[in-house]
């Protein structure tokens, strides 16, 4: 008798498939492709000899700590550098509130691990990041879906989803992917006291906050919700847990992230994470805070808001003078995305079969809505990336997909055809 | 109204308690301390040098690669190494075969992920690795826990349990965590025939299996269950997943391990791992490659055999020399571990804070349990970890144990207290 392993599979991976953007990256491997697809931050910014020095210094001088097991919660110094940098950012945190994952997708594995029971629901943005729906799905949750508009989550429709009990709210308040929006400031306030009322906790979700190209920097939700509603209290109460990331500041590869949460909370994470990986990479870590300490990152990530900044002027330009009158698009203030709007009956997944014969990709709208009551509304989107191709690359790549949607347009309402 | 988040918490993490051997680490962090407690290799043997040149090569040939976002699968060139290195021992696997996993920890999680419902049962020895019960608790694992002796797991009482139909069994055939017994060869053909004849397919975990100090290396279960039962049809089918990691020849501070199993349980795999992590980091598997590459792995595998086997000698002989009779142990052909037995009546958390005093340190027995029947058994064990300390350490280690031992023995029978 041999086993079928299919039949032994759990209830759970039911819920499991592949992400649309793993997929996409096979296709766009073709270098004739103009990907604005993944949401890769661009390699020409990644300080790769600093990196060099880093990994040196690393091993030179500690280098047997380096290469052994280390605690789950993190490297110290790089949990203590990270509450000091978010601390800067009005996130008032101790290094023991911090606890170091292998990248912000294992935060959302973790954060799917604590909460959720099969069937329970999560309040999420319409649209909202695909690998959290990921993270999420294998837990067997179910969704509660609030749109956004250009301030993002409309907080006036708030009310109603969060008497109904959900788990938890996952939020990305500053230029969201994939809308690229940002929640303004005065629905952060809202969000935080009806959150409060009702005694709905918060997941903040923010890789890119300080990816900021235009405007000013908005407090966290994390921070409203100490300020306004908890006084001095510190990290030991607090109904918002923070999700961060070095992925798009300095290097995704390495696979660095964190959450900060009340004491109690990262003490059942750090279990969570045990029995997860033991802990993330020490030698990572290491090398991460090595490369990161100093004033470095803050110097870099000026850069990457330079070089950012201007491709996605670029971008919006080129929509502005390629794209036909009846597509839209946001403008965001920072971040990697920008999120198209097609014209009614057209379809994103025809579009892209036709862009890709253009040599042009992008994700299609879809993938990013939880709700079966979306499915309709996420055929007439795109996500676009702007940080990761060069800007020359870029006008060229939306030159291309202008026409690949001129040309799909004239498909929906054809020429009458002669013989 | 504040949230209490402890309210939230999903019913799986009740399951969930930090490891002992993680929060042994503290303790440990004395420098007094000779630790015998957690499962680190040597640092000594850390090849910090070749690392650093490795890191040096990564960074200057492939710098952007290495910082960026990669496949789920893992970095190619690792992929084919390792199926090359394990087929070696008779594991022919081809890259595709092959899924990177952020250290074999992460293995055990996906396995879990991917096959238990809550309420299933795992077949596992008594005593096994602690690090795979937390892995599976998470899910809801139940147990059916099979003893074993110094031939390893007893397959002559293996029928039962399986007639009663636990979704898999979960196995160390090599220098077993924690009891550092080797199956015996008759023991596999057996183990892989009932295995096939129930059809109940096996997790076979291998973290130390060439870290072999005497006798002959031994056919894996993967191996025995493709040829003697599935013929020339390769991976395709197949009753047995392959665990491994270079935590024990490489360096465990880079988290990384793999998985060997037929193309469809590694899509699946892959699936949830995007959920988990997105990838292992891209930086950490070049770097692994370039270290291992050229024939390096294997001559340095050979100086850890070397290093090893004498520090195990070193603990063998001092255990004679100090133990009274009443204290067996096992001798291990290669690993990590032996495991002591107590004599009866003898409380192994009592000894554990005995030693403490005298600053040496052990993991208690009962955490290797799976099976509440088990709570009393587990008391009687401990198991010494031989590849951290120094020999002369090691020596006076088990000078102080023996020491501790043999005060609670008097204390189980004590002398009549004059006045």
């Amino acid at each position: 008798m041999s086993t079928a392993w299919t039949s032994r599979y759990a209830q759970r991976t039911k819920n499991v498939r592949s992400s649309a953007i793993r997929e996409l990256l096979k296709i766009t491997q073709n270098p004739k492709i103009i990907s604005f697809g993944g949401g890769l931050p661009a390699p020409d910014v990644f300080p790769v000899e600093r990196f060099r020095e880093a990994c040196n210094r690393v091993l030179e001088t500690n280098g047997r700590l380096a290469l052994q097991y280390s605690p789950t919660e993190g490297y110290e110094p790089l949990r203590e550098m990270i509450a000091r940098h978010t601390s800067r950012y009005g996130v008032k945190a101790k290094p023991e509130h911090v606890l170091i994952t292998s990248g912000s997708q294992q935060a959302l594995d973790l954060i799917g691990k604590l909460l959720i029971n099969p069937g329970d629901r999560v309040l999420v943005e319409a649209p909202t990041y695909l690998g959290a729906l990921q993270a999420f799905n294998v837990y067997g949750a179910e969704y509660v879906c609030v749109p956004s508009d250009q301030d993002g989550l409309r907080t006036d429709l708030l009310e109603e989803p969060l008497r109904s009990g959900p788990k938890f709210m996952y939020v990305l308040p500053n230029f969201q992917n994939p809308g690229g929006t940002t929640l303004a400031e005065g629905r952060r306030h809202e969000l935080v006291l009806l959150a409060d009322r009702f005694g709905i906790p918060i997941i903040e979700d923010d890789p890119y906050g300080q990816l900021r190209y235009e405007g000013e920097h908005l407090p966290p939700l994390v921070v409203l919700d100490r300020e306004n509603l908890r006084g001095d209290k510190g990290y030991s109460i607090g109904n918002v847990v923070y999700l961060s990331t070095f992925s798009k500041t300095l290097a995704p590869g390495l696979r660095l992230g964190w959450i900060v949460a009340p004491p109690d909370i990262i003490s059942k994470l750090v279990q969570l994470k045990q029995g997860a990986d033991l802990h993330t990479s020490t030698f990572g870590q290491m090398v991460a805070y090595e490369v990161a300490r100093d004033g470095f990152l803050d110097e870099h990530i000026k850069l990457i808001r330079r070089v950012y900044g201007e491709r996605r002027n670029v971008m919006l330009d080129a929509l502005a003078e390629f794209c036909p009158p009846e597509v839209s698009w946001t403008r965001p203030m920072g971040g990697l995305f920008l999120w198209v709007t097609l014209p009614v009956g057209m379809d994103c997944h025809r579009l892209f079969d036709a862009a890709i014969k253009e040599n042009v990709a992008f994700v299609a709208g879809d993938a990013f809505y939880a709700g079966n009551g979306y499915a309709h509304e996420g055929l007439r989107h795109l996500r676009l990336n702007f940080s990761n191709a060069q800007p020359e690359q870029i006008r060229e790549g939306i030159r291309r997909l202008a026409l690949a949607i001129k040309n799909q347009m004239a498909g929906l309402h054809p020429e009458p055809v002669g013989d």
